[in-house]
């Protein structure tokens, strides 16, 4: 269930694993850390409009667009993302944490329109992996970069003793180029715009969840990693206004349209008969009471953009790899303002929040 | 002892924490990351060369310096670097890790010449973590951003499982701009050449060991934490030619001095008894077999310039509050080639290698 708050089996106990930080009295629930603030859903929200917003204040940062957007001293936009990675198991159908963060950041980066240009990567090694796994590991990310247009030019290693960290994690951060004329941005969605998706959802969160080996049942899932570069390209092609691109990630396709939703106080419709969810991930959330909306994608996006836009940028898309499966799959609404609504199957409306709790932990 | 082998007594037991990989046969030693990977010393050295300069390679990310230099398409150089930190406790007298990810990234990107312009921040939360310790640390970081004249313009946050990870740890990455005429890397150092040290060595490293309640009496130390942008102006502002600035960080002056002299392919030679040690640094070290040479530094830096304004940029090193302590410590020379030697206090001459193995885990 989506609304589970896993929250609620925490021990207010003493933090485990801090050091130097005095905790003179018993800490209560909301005093810590829990997993739903990894979840990119409403704890996260929360963690970050109270904890971070408030200290780091600037107008870029409040943004909330998938990378900040800066105009560069001698001319130009620049995008400026980062993503940290903590996926477990580092392997998985389709992909590996270098993949995924490559690609997340990539796509963090395309979001606003942007080029990729160059990629750092910061790497927290636990004391005991394997030399044969950051090997793999940079390989791949190699390979992602290629494909998608970035070069990997300033990296950073960390070592970590045994038991203090679990085996690997990955941050990259990006650097690309806003070409003119492109504003991209939550804030622009307008009143009739179509609602466009780029294929199925779900399948990389249930691909990590499979090959962790919790499922009581084989799932073939492959996950659909991957850097955005040559869809965002096809559709820029067009020449499309385009309003919005996100990419649904932690939270799935419903946190994000909320995100969308909120940033442009308007409201967005989408019909769930449209909604494209490959089978094997459709029986897998099935059997463990999950919700596809809400599942972790991280070679999707949406696109928002005028309705008589929306075919030629179908059309694009679906010539591209990435893009076959795109599919219309609802429209922005003046009301409700800031919410998402979906028409069911027998034609009902229901809101369709966003994440609460944590659904799936380290599924990036 | 400074070249003490640490990895000596690592198991060559099975992986810890690592999943989904395919370990079928007993790892050796040298088959698994080490204390030492994460020293900033040889055995760093070693782990870059070998596994990420041949994946990711590209003439940016050899160049080997605190941060990639690019052109800016529309004009202009950016700096881009990345730095993550792990340090244990997360406080610790003088600063903590907040303090410590700004300062570090942003004096990167002030020893290429650049003027740091924007942030990002990564964090890894380990679940219970007292919501107060984020609190203090992004305030920490405010304060320090403030201090470097950088805005943090967009962050992530993951939680990662109790017992997965060790309380907090923060990536840091940054954009900077570097000002037309300015080319300082450790290519540019020249036979004859002045060496200047902004201050005293190993005030950090000690601090943090002292914070950590390991050492046996009590040392009054307070890390040297900060962001140098105003020390680094001011020597701007002499419009002297600097060749190289390097802040030595992990691995000390030591392996400092022995990247430079390797990317210029020089000598460096230093006189020991201009070396600037706190008294009570001087006495831990004493007592803990550690040479101040290795031990880290977080708020120093070394520049390279033409002798005749070396006196010119002391100066304006010892009118800020961090470059007080400021001296010439040695000279540039032509052999032997890509090494450092030390004139000791009785005359002779000895080489300074880089750091070998781990001195201090976890202090950055």
């Amino acid at each position: 269930m989506v609304d589970k708050q896993p929250t609620d089996g925490v021990e207010p106990a003493a933090a485990a694993g801090m050091q130097g930080a005095v905790c003179p009295v018993p800490l209560q629930h909301e005093d810590q850390v829990v997993l739903g603030h990894g979840s990119g859903g409403k704890l996260t929200q929360k963690l970050i409009a109270r904890y971070f917003y408030p200290p780091f204040e600037n107008p870029y940062l409040l943004q909330g667009d998938d990378s900040a957007v800066m105009d560069w001293p001698q001319g130009g936009r620049l995008a400026f993302s980062t993503d940290s990675h903590i996926v477990s198991p580092l392997f998985f159908p389709g992909g590996d944490i270098g993949r995924l963060a490559v690609a997340g950041t990539v796509n963090d980066l395309l979001m606003v329109g942007a080029q990729p240009l160059w990629l750092t990567a910061g790497f927290l090694l636990e004391e005991g992996l394997p030399l044969s796994v950051v090997e793999r590991v940079a390989a791949s990310m190699r390979a992602a970069a290629d494909e998608s247009g970035i070069q990997i030019v300033a990296g950073d290693t960390k070592v970590i003793q045994r038991g203090k960290a679990d085996g690997l994690f990955v941050n990259t951060s990006g650097v690309g180029i806003v070409p003119e004329g492109r504003e991209i941005n939550g804030r622009r969605a307008q009143v009739g715009d179509a609602v466009l998706l780029s294929g199925t959802l779900g399948d990389h969160g249930i691909a990590v969840l499979a090959a962790r080996g919790e499922l009581d049942f084989e799932a073939q899932v492959v996950s659909d990693v991957a850097p955005l570069t040559k869809l965002v390209e096809a559709m820029h092609a067009v020449g499309a206004d385009l309003h919005v691109l996100r990419d649904p990630t932690r939270g799935g396709l419903a946190t994000t349209l909320n995100e969308i939703a909120h940033q442009s106080n308007f409201g967005i419709e989408i019909d769930e008969i449209t909604l494209p969810v490959n089978p094997a991930v459709e029986a897998a959330c099935e059997m463990l009471g999950f919700d596809p909306l809400y599942v972790a994608n991280e070679g999707k996006l949406v696109a928002i953009a005028p309705e008589a836009q929306a075919e030629a940028l179908l059309n694009a898309m679906r010539s591209t790899e990435l893009g076959k499966a795109a599919c219309r799959i609802g429209r922005v609404t003046s009301k409700p303002a800031g919410r998402v609504l979906m028409r069911t199957g027998i034609g009902a409306r229901r809101v369709v929040d966003v994440l609460s709790g944590e659904l799936l932990p380290r599924i990036c």
